[in-house]
């Protein structure tokens, strides 16, 4: 079962110009950064309200958010959805019908499982399972 | 000051065919539909935790939602944040040196005083600022 929005994922180019607006002009919570080198990204951890807002900086050109820039520019990349079980949420919604694009869940940020669907089963929004 | 996210916005071409994949395959609370007809928006809105989901779909071809899916087709089109003066929040964002959509509020979704701040000064991310 899906719970609550987990975060919202942006791809970003210039990490540290962003993290300046989100931080100083917006003035949301600054939570501090995150490498994840398998996945090839550099991530600002943002916490509103109890919902996270991740900066995705790519640190290399084979990432996703590489060949996302590339194709779409920066911009929102994904919304990610809590879960108590990612792996029986993932059977349940492949069995709906629904491309995964992870067919287990994977190590994320911040310590978690997740798994991404594929934007063409959810009307062009890529969406991500996270559990904990 | 931007308390909470208040929703999502996901430009949408075909809303019930989404309510159905938001309510029945996600599992997502639906809470309703909402017509704008100034905006040319009919919305359905979802609940998840404290924060909505609003689905867009455009009733008019002038409609701002109508423009974006011509040009970049369905998906995640904005983020909305809560605050108690969106008016002194615009006014403070615009000497910081962010780019307005929106001089004042107007009237949203939900009985809600909304402004949009323009992408050119937000990074390309579409953000609305709400007053309940």
């Amino acid at each position: 079962m899906i719970r609550k929005i987990d975060h919202i994922g942006i791809a970003v180019s210039d990490l540290d110009a962003q993290v300046g607006f989100y931080r100083d002009v917006l003035g949301i919570e600054f939570h501090g950064f995150e490498e994840l080198p398998d996945r090839g990204l550099k991530v600002a951890v943002f916490l509103i309200g109890n919902v996270r807002i991740e900066l995705l900086q790519s640190t290399s050109p084979d990432s996703a958010i590489a060949k996302y820039i590339e194709k779409k520019g920066e911009g929102i990349h994904h919304i990610a959805f809590c879960t108590d079980n990612a792996q029986g949420e993932l059977d349940r919604l492949r069995q709906a019908g629904v491309q995964l694009i992870d067919e287990t869940p994977k190590p994320g940020a911040d310590g978690m499982q997740v798994a991404f669907l594929h934007p063409k089963s959810t009307f062009k929004v890529l969406m991500e399972l996270c559990q904990k």
